[in-house]
């Protein structure tokens, strides 16, 4: 199925989403460079397709996400789509831009909801509805050309926009969150890194090699260990309180311990080398 | 209404609130300088009758909130009042004080709860309740005279007030949070902005001024589009899950797209010129 | 019945935890030095019943945890007991190893849930559950040889570990949560610092000292509001909204207009002296 949905979004050499499988890494492309990376409903339809086969995927522990061109993605494709452009008196353009922003937020949830840890590789322009989905990405690295720009209220729309209102304060608090969202702020690469946003910088240019080295690094950490961590921080953003995460956290680290790959972990530790996970 | 409640909080100008009204952005001053602008009962059901019409007042984009003379705000006015004042034995004590509290920490709710942006305008002491209501602000600006005055534990009292203990771990993080309130910590106009308390500093005795062109910036942006923002950051952080949230917000911002300002706003873009939203 | 507890513990002087009650302040001292105080069970069961018992104390008004020998904690005694090392074969080895780790999660719960403010006094290696332990601490002061050791997905275990997938959010957001326990972090005294996780920095091998001068610096304050304070924000991080915390500040706070303790702290501040609270 995984294969079919690969294939499926690669079979076009010039498609709007390129996928490029490399030894547990998959590297997903946004690819309208003409149009910026702007997303349209047939964009996060791919991008859907391509999560959900994830979710069953065992060959891929890393994801990386990137955009082809001058940037990352300018956002939702509204100039470009004669059926929600702004004034447009068709038939059905309500449901037709409730469906395309709603498959948007579908995707910043779909990102988080995947077992794999995704990195984010920005340059360019990270705009609207591409801002939302470079932050639900778990890892940031960013080149020096990187902008995140979040024009909403410029825009006479809402900074609440595919759960970037969910996600902004989780990341660099209520008061910021606020200031950046209000004045529609654009963010270069340094002020993004100083506010936490960016894991790791990239030089110009050099943002998916940076982001594939951060994948290289996390391919040699254990597969087990690294999709239940990023499943409980997760479920501790949406938990009630540390008892329910303690019982959730519990059950998960004991089944480690059945695992040939604690065994594997215990002993590369101790005999001071690199463990061999197998995912076993 | 709301012209009835401004006019009966201005009506004295020696009040203990005024009010001023300037092309959609109201300035709302804390005005018992004797006292450094210690809260009665009476300046907290003043602030509630003028935070609820504000709720429905149309003209009103932004707020700017400050104190007159030498500082913001002193806190409860506990000495001030025979009635509540330690150690007195008066009939209905308990129940004043109550109410006292319970007012302070109303007007903190309301001024989340009201649409429009809250702008605080600091200067001097912005001690105990009148911390908890600066920093139920959207945004503060803050001259190098401020100083956050969080006596609590050195007065006997919990650092629990009026909403702080909710607000500081949402805006400084729970380790900074307790280390600020157990401690009694006071913190200058510096440590409240590296704690990110600051949205931007303002020259000695500029604080109104720097709130005012703030408020002037924010007038530029959708007031749809601020509302809304300011309505979902609210709700995001009590928000169960990521989810619920993409459902609010996928159908503000569809509504947007039937809005005469969204076309001003993309229009304005292409143009390469400042929007000139109306608010319809 | 504390005194029993106390008593059991530092019954042993070469105890697996020695503890230390000085007029206020309770020294809790993880003992096991030759295996740099890794966690067993029945270090997990007595620290239980120390915290128990510190739940009715009213004497205790400061809890400090420390570590003996070279650092303070080097996590869940893995290798050091046969019937849950990996690849063991033992009968009850799942049991085992969940009660363990419960066991674990329940003293970070507990530490949280005493009315006493805890300080964390740390050197060394901060590892594993032992992080958990030292991240739940309400504050926490590090000597320069500090190192927070967070090795999980090196070892094939997950980053959720005895509530540290929902502590380390709450501490450093989202981001960096995410960053340091995927890519199996440590962390200098100086870089946790900077993640404000470290209270005060100590001198080399000075961070007992330092912890006791930060209890000897509380004592001063008002137990009820300190206790209170404690309860009040940890509450606050499981609040549904502003408005459930705002009923339980306003209740807390107006009992405390009943104490004698008020009025000494309202008479100190006004005379300008340091008040002598009695807990009364």
């Amino acid at each position: 199925m995984t294969g079919d949905v690969t294939d499926g979004a690669t079979g076009d050499e010039d498609g709007p989403l390129l996928l490029d499988r490399r030894d547990g890494v998959l590297v997903v492309t946004l690819n309208r460079p003409d149009r910026l990376n702007a997303v349209t409903a047939e964009v996060s339809e791919l991008m859907l397709d391509v999560l959900n086969g994830l979710m069953r995927d065992p060959e891929i522990q890393v994801v990386v996400l990137t955009g082809a061109g001058r940037g990352f993605c300018s956002g939702m494709d509204i100039q470009g789509d004669d059926a929600i452009a702004p004034g447009a008196d068709v038939e059905g353009r309500a449901q037709r831009i409730y469906r395309g922003i709603a498959m948007g937020g579908e995707v910043t949830a779909r990102l988080r909801e995947i077992p794999q840890p995704v990195i984010g590789a920005l340059h360019g322009a990270v705009a609207g509805m591409g801002a939302a989905w470079a932050l639900a990405c778990d890892l940031r690295v960013a080149d020096p050309t990187t902008k995140f720009v979040l024009p909403f209220t410029n825009l006479g729309l809402s900074g609440g926009d595919c759960g970037l209102s969910w996600l902004l304060p989780r990341l660099v608090g209520a008061a910021k969150a606020a200031d950046i969202l209000y004045r529609a702020k654009r963010l270069s690469a340094e002020e993004a890194r100083e506010l936490g946003l960016i894991t790791e910088p990239a030089e110009a240019g050099g943002h998916l090699a940076a982001a594939l080295d951060l994948a290289g690094e996390l391919l040699q950490r254990s597969a087990y260990g690294l999709r239940r961590t990023k499943e409980l921080l997760n479920a501790s953003l949406d938990a009630p309180g540390l008892r329910q995460q303690l019982v959730a956290e519990t059950g998960i680290q004991t089944l480690a311990f059945f695992t040939e790959d604690l065994v594997e972990g215990m002993t590369a530790t101790m005999e001071k080398r690199p463990p061999r996970f197998r995912n076993r």
